[in-house]
């Protein structure tokens, strides 16, 4: 079974493309969760309950773990999903970049410390770097193209030939890296035109698109950009507009009815 | 006091350049070692004492302790230099890269939670990802320009206008980063002719230069290409050729003598 594969069950198993991002800020936290021992991993479970149904997988984010040293709520969170959830993909959001020895041994972090089913990267370094991932054969690899934030330009809008660096990521992405059929790639909500581009060069490819909601992403345009010929193909991650929908005592329901909107949204606009 | 004025008292101290890598895998430390308890803190202790006295630098590898789940080895080691060598420069190597949100969380697990004085970083999302770091105004920002591997050339010497991906960086981290002093490049010692464009562009940036030894690159030409007019400015990294040069009982002896070997060819290049 590729990647690919265990991609097409996960959007099969709820008829959903969202992916709902963990992020986890304790001060944000509803009162009562903050009080609890292992905090986190108790906020996210009633989350990852609330939301699971209208989801094709969650995306932790590392940062939000390692800067508070809860790398083992990251692990309990992890395998709470893979034991509970076992369709739905969970992405280890880690953006990891560097030579080929030491990829090696973030790989050996994502997939067998973690078990993620994939983890995202930086193709700063090329193709040696992304290797040690890709030869994980069912394990996805998401590689960012064109991210979300503002100065996405400074570097990945560089035009040489014609061709954005962007661009070039999605082609070595397409005639390169994906010899196991495990690779994505990382293109922001926030600029549905990028998004457009990057689809007709690699039609096949499945993209996650971050920067719905807080970001200001638009769902329509997106979608009208990103769709492949399926109806399917992208993976539309929303974080704070679900987890911190309220931070009331009803905060799982809130997330569970902002998880179910955005689903419908989304689907509403695929058919 | 800003990072460069730390940085300068580091060089001086030793009178070295020497920046020793701690890159634990524990299949290759000495037996003894291997049995015990917190075997990487102590391996790292022994490797510390014995080489100190010729660096200016210790740089801890992240994804030796992420891969293995040893943080709190990490955050052990990094408190031990600080405390017993407390003019030497810890560099956090991770190279960290996200959007603004994400990367302020990323400053802080550096900054913060393990209290190191510089970390390496990502380019690829441009300023906004850098700011949270740069911000830390007695905390070093070290940004990979021209990385030491062979795939460094897929992305970074994509050139437009005349002027390469990598040598965009340079100049950006003078013109518009550097705005606390605090700004390092990462060049692979593996490139010494891009390692004198870069000296051109930013002659008052310092580089830090990993690649020497197990990657094969020259000290003499790194000197060559890329010391300041001061004959300062560079952090030359050496790790397994150090670390790893015995695996017997000896291992820390033979780790200082290598390093005070290369502390001293760097010194014999530099006069």
């Amino acid at each position: 079974m590729t990647f690919y594969d265990k991609l097409n069950t996960a959007w099969q198993k709820n008829n959903s493309l969202l992916c709902v991002g963990l992020d986890p800020e304790v001060s944000k936290f509803p009162k009562h969760i903050q009080k609890l021992d292992n905090c986190i991993f108790e906020f996210n479970k009633q989350i990852i309950d609330a939301t699971a149904e209208f989801a094709c997988s969650f995306k932790p984010q590392f940062a939000h773990y390692a800067a508070v040293g809860a790398e083992d709520q990251l692990q309990q969170t992890i395998a709470y999903i893979k034991k509970n959830y076992p369709d739905l993909i969970v992405i280890l959001d880690s953006k990891r970049g560097d030579i080929g020895s030491t990829a090696k041994m973030y790989a050996q972090e994502s997939f067998e410390r973690y078990s993620a089913d994939a983890v995202t990267v930086n193709p700063y370094l090329g193709k040696d770097s992304l290797d040690p991932f890709l030869e994980y054969k069912d394990k996805g690899t998401i590689v960012l193209c064109r991210t979300s934030n503002a100065s996405a330009k400074d570097f990945q809008d560089i035009k040489a030939d014609g061709k954005t660096v962007y661009e070039k990521v999605a082609e070595e992405a397409v005639s390169s890296w994906n010899y196991n059929q495990n690779v994505l790639l990382v293109i922001g909500a926030t600029y549905p035109e990028e998004l457009g581009k990057i689809r007709k060069i690699a039609p096949q490819i499945p993209f996650l698109v971050p920067g719905i909601g807080a970001q200001g992403g638009d769902v329509q345009a997106v979608l009208k950009a990103g769709l492949d010929t399926n109806k399917c193909g992208l993976l539309i991650n929303s974080s704070r507009g679900i987890i911190y929908a309220s931070n009331g005592e009803d905060f799982a329901d809130v997330a569970r009815s902002e998880a179910k909107k955005l689903c419908e949204q989304i689907n509403q606009f695929r058919n």
